[in-house]
């Protein structure tokens, strides 16, 4: 593995492919953390394991799991994924494990971006988080491949998501947060952006999910489909905080030219009914910091929007409400060629986030 | 990475072929073993990294590194060498990563042996031994190889050197040793190693170096440098133990016929005079056991014979000793294609063993 100092994606010829283009695998990691998964990470690897072996029929999915869980992880888990030993402090595969970035030439390279659980010392969700921090590097050397190091500038994969044709989708409420990287203009984080993953166009969306604790990361409530065309979430309950906000977004949206010069054809995607967490739930959770993670009767930022496209199928989450249904069908209609595999994901949502969030794809190497 | 269970690669057609054919990499694991090497593994450490860059030039070495270590090693190793987390009890690559085997397509397969830390609780040399057994099955997972289950027979990769054609040496000193397999007969040993290396014929030299704590492995006293051609330890000194030893293996080795009908050619390598560590190197191990690991002017198994085979070269130890240069220009005669890096080893001979024995070849995929 070779660390790239000196020079970016751009300068080098490489883009960040759209999640819908090949894949050459998928990375996760096994969850454990007592105060983000309820009774020690139990709940929660039950529905990660489900999740990996839907993705593992499309692809070559490989599972971080630290010394502690490797042979539970090596147990659960299918033969044909692979498991590898690996430190963390949780299990935000998208956020921390590379960002890839691809040549003409079908050569894959990672980007470092520093990670600081979301926020660091300002608002992040647990300290320390240097385990996580490491494990973009670390799987970039497993995998053989050279990695930019860009630890200077906070980012997650959660944060940013793009059509590979010279668009990326962002928020304000993540990117111009206070936690990452306040030294820097709006403009400043722009130049990133285009430097790292090779865009052009930045459409800045104001928010995302009320109470996404990630500072409301874009892939919670927007993503691309397909170049020119997104899935927004929606509800159409203008009593609902989250109405005004997805209001918001779609504004945008429908104002935003992308890199192409394209409308974009934004397709709602309904949200489930509010889902908040229980009493008993709370228990199943320990202390962050000496205090509760969550909260009896707590939103949780619940959202259809947080699949995996994986090469034959979407991975997308379910939350045993009607809207179920309707937001699969929806996904149907939109990847045609793929099988949407919906996973009901309560499990996961309680930690935070969801399908997309504990998932990153690695481009392929065939052209 | 399937686990293969009901079928041995001599039913498969697989072999284990010679070091010195073609390798793929090599695998390495990075010391720390406070009881096993001095001043914290710091000094083992340094000429790790020394013979890892030097098989570096031939071949894609893989080091693999505690959770703890992985920064170290990450920051002290080359670039071009591989750094992987993977939990470990000791560094002695050659006795438990997997031995590897290969088919006439080029397909390449791990066997899993037990491992139970050279004699288990009988003369073992530490407890508990369980994340190095575990290793050869995770870095057939992490290399994505199949991997032939056989941890019910107990075996290290130094107790066994082939010539890739049918032949096998070991010692019966390990072999039959009381902590390994005590329920076999030799017969029944043997047909292991039939079965799992694709061998015809085994060697069984009486003996290795004397004081080997490994009860003696083979690959202390005797290797193939081609098929029909092999190294023996060697003091012309008859006063010294390790006479009589090298001479009872002299006498196997002349008597016998490997396994395609030939005598075998034997070259004796010098021994250097004995190496004895001092009370100050003592000072620098912490205890085993509550026990010393060493006493001071106990021997050490010194032997030239413990050298690498890398793809472009022969990475060999040396101990300040004037049969230094003697034993490297023999090795030079016997592999003309290959440059000798001689490399100062007192550090890893203090830990018990030498350049061979922290070290396992990866076969080359390539026909």
């Amino acid at each position: 593995m070779r660390i790239i100092k000196d020079t970016t994606p751009l300068a080098d010829g490489f883009r960040m492919p759209g999640e819908f283009e090949p894949h050459e695998g998928c990375i996760m990691i096994f969850p454990e953390r007592s105060d983000s998964w309820q009774y020690g990470g139990y709940a929660a690897r039950k529905a990660f394991v489900e999740i990996a072996g839907a993705i593992a029929e499309s692809e070559k999915v490989t599972v971080c799991a630290s010394a502690k869980q490797y042979d539970n992880a090596r147990a659960l888990l299918p033969e044909a994924i692979r498991v590898v030993e690996m430190s963390n402090n949780d299990a935000w595969a998208r956020d921390y494990c590379p960002t890839f970035v691809t040549n003409d030439k079908g050569v894959i390279r990672g980007i470092d971006w520093g990670f600081n659980a979301w926020g660091g010392l300002e608002d992040g969700l647990y300290f320390p988080w240097d385990k996580d921090n490491a494990m973009a590097r670390k799987l970039c050397d497993l995998m053989d491949k050279d990695v930019y190091d860009h630890r200077d500038f906070i980012l997650e994969g959660g944060s940013i998501h793009v059509d590979g044709e010279g668009t990326c989708l962002v928020t304000e409420a993540c990117l111009l947060s206070k936690g990452r990287n306040p030294q820097l203009s709006r403009e400043q984080i722009e130049q990133q952006l285009r430097e790292y993953l090779n865009v052009s166009t930045i459409i800045w969306l104001p928010c995302g999910i009320y109470q996404d604790e990630t500072n409301e990361h874009v892939d919670n409530i927007c993503a691309f489909t397909a170049p020119g065309e997104v899935v927004l979430a929606w509800t159409d309950n203008q009593e609902d905080v989250q109405y005004e906000m997805s209001l918001a977004c779609l504004r945008v949206l429908e104002q935003a030219r992308d890199a192409k010069g394209r409308k974009l054809k934004v397709h709602k995607l309904p949200l489930p009914e509010p889902v908040c967490i229980t009493k008993e739930e709370c228990k199943g959770l320990d202390l962050c910091w000496d205090e509760p993670t969550r909260v009896p009767g707590e939103r949780l930022a619940a959202s259809y929007v947080n699949f995996y496209i994986a090469n034959k199928h979407i991975v997308m989450p379910g939350f045993g409400d009607p809207a179920d249904e309707k937001a699969k069908n929806i996904l149907q209609e939109l990847f045609p060629t793929r099988e949407i595999v919906q996973i009901y994901a309560r499990d996961i949502l309680i930690g935070g986030g969801n399908i997309h969030c504990i998932t990153q794809q690695i481009p392929s190497e065939r052209l």
